[in-house]
């Protein structure tokens, strides 16, 4: 397996199933660990970094119930394939632009990934399509129990597992969930749910995660603190919130569509239409087009293309994936017009059946 | 004949053929023309103007060649219908929201009409598709000796017709060419061309004539001297200007398909996918966008439209047209939810097939 064709499949959690998929994109829980006879990585060596990550293949791969697994050594890779794994949430960005030894195991239905050599030696995640906390956990609870098998663990029994964020220390867990919460951005409410949610401990990042901005109307909600509760009250202080953001979402389409479904329509056909035509397009633009037409699906007001399309329109139009899918490297203006064919080759498929009958 | 069912035909001159119809929707010529026995209209009594009425309507009706009339007292229409007529340029907007007894003999085929107490008592205008002001100088120069031989008109061996507005005495003719000059638009090259116009006294006017803003990109170039050349004179003078009009608009479309084809597809196709999904447009959106569009079709950037189709939408989307296809009043709003269905089920024939074949 290399990088074009997991470009060309699509990860468990982009499949649109799943319960509250119409706003509920992922549910993710990771697991922060290190390695007891090695520092922390701010201050490993590079030789020490080589060691874990040598040490952590190892095991990783002889790991029970990890053998589908596709290692991949991201400190040899390309800048643009270091990239695409970000796009793709299977790297976060620090470990893409960190250096010395570090890599990624990658199952190969994207349902889990292995970090090695992150902020801290290992961060474990697992990712469900929709609101599925409860199936992350059993699964990423049977890894974790594998891995510490062969792995002894930096832990203290009164703190927990030791991470080099303070932060992390405890669980050395965070549970998060994507939404897409186009109908509370639209009617100016997302702010104030915001604010509400981090008077609860909750944090709110955009689709890349920390410092990310929130594009396309996604939003990750997930847990600050992971010290002095269980994982299972960690795992139920995000999955006891979410059902609330989905009944404000449901209400603040309702409310869009009661008051001002001319316009509601008008601006999710017009997005649609943009998509299938336009000749070259941002990715900006793409992702704002994309939400709310999206949200039209969801709203049954667009029945012709399915959310999973959608869902994976809005990976493989970045640019990276762009360029991968391609198979060359492409420049900003390049990639504009590549994206706007890639939208329109998925997008207007009948038109284009349309066209083949007259001709 | 009544309104509705002229909404339903294609007026001669939006057919989109004639020569040059790429760049030249249409050529016009009219002749005012005053009977010799009444005061100009600003000084006609109501009774006069009901007599000149009655006497023209007899006349016009008894013409040879004038049988195929489809006449309007414009008097008794209500304000929507004359508002259609204007948008049809069948009459002007000052024959609309004038007093007193007026109407106006329309050729069935929409190639002629004379207009009845306008500015003038006559009137006389005839319509041809593309650059073809020879063929309507025939065609005017043949009913207006018909209508001569029948009614006494106010002539002056020295000057020649006499007209209520002085820019009108001696032929009366005014020599018009309607122009689609996207591309000049574009370019920011307009205004210098209509400069240089104005300079050899040809006027520029918008789609409705006289004090009318330019919409869509159309021009109408006419002459603004009446008196002190003959017809022929009048004639060549606007006919030797349009070629080079022409040549100008082509170059600087040339020039954006070989400096910007990208953007010029880009934006074109973006006008075409708007006006394909909008569900709500206002007129002036939908006139600006049917410009691009038909641009676009002229250079071959798209192809599953014809012009005749495009030229139809432009009239068949404003305001009155809109009304009077769909059979009753709208307001503001409606009107702009009804021009984005009609605009959908002009330009989707297509998609929606396919959406047939589908459920």
């Amino acid at each position: 397996m290399n990088l074009g064709q997991l470009a060309c499949s699509t990860g468990e959690w982009l499949r649109g199933i799943g319960p509250e998929s119409d706003i509920v994109i992922s549910s993710r829980i990771r697991l922060a660990r290190n390695l007891a006879d090695f520092p922390f990585i701010r201050r490993c060596t590079d030789i020490d970094k080589a060691n874990i990550e040598n040490i952590v293949r190892e095991r990783v791969i002889k790991t029970q119930g990890l053998e589908s697994i596709f290692y991949v050594d991201v400190a040899d890779l390309e800048s643009l394939d270091r990239q695409f794994l970000v796009e793709r949430q299977l790297i976060s960005r620090e470990h893409a632009e960190s250096k010395g030894a570090r890599a990624v195991a990658i199952g190969t239905q994207e349902n889990f990934s292995v970090m090695i050599n992150e902020e801290d030696h290992l961060r474990v995640q697992v990712m469900k399509s929709g609101l599925d906390l409860q199936a992350a956990w059993t699964q990423i609870n049977q890894i974790d129990d594998q891995l510490e098998q062969k792995i002894s663990y930096a832990f203290q029994p009164d703190f927990g597992y030791l991470t080099a964020c303070p932060t992390n220390v405890g669980t050395g867990m965070r549970v998060s969930v994507m939404l897409h919460l186009p109908a509370l951005v639209q009617s100016r409410q997302i702010e104030k749910v915001f604010r509400s949610l981090q008077k609860i401990s909750l944090a709110v990042r955009g689709l890349y995660g920390e410092g990310s901005q929130a594009m396309g109307d996604f939003y990750q909600i997930s847990n600050q603190i992971t010290l002095g509760k269980s994982e299972e009250e960690l795992i139920k202080q995000v999955g006891d919130i979410v059902p609330v953001l989905i009944t404000y979402e449901r209400k603040a389409r309702d409310f869009l569509v009661k008051e001002s479904q001319a316009d509601l329509f008008d601006q999710v056909r017009r997005a649609y239409g943009t998509l299938q035509n336009a000749q070259k397009i941002s990715s900006e633009e793409t992702m704002q087009l994309l939400s709310k037409v999206r949200m039209g699906v969801n709203l049954g007001l667009i029945k012709d293309v399915e959310i999973s399309v959608l869902n994976k329109l809005f990976i493989d139009t970045q640019p990276a994936h762009l360029q991968i899918i391609r198979g060359e490297p492409l420049d900003t203006a390049s990639r504009n017009i590549e994206r706007a064919h890639y939208l329109q080759s998925h997008l207007n498929s009948k038109k284009k059946d349309g066209d083949t009958e007259k001709n």
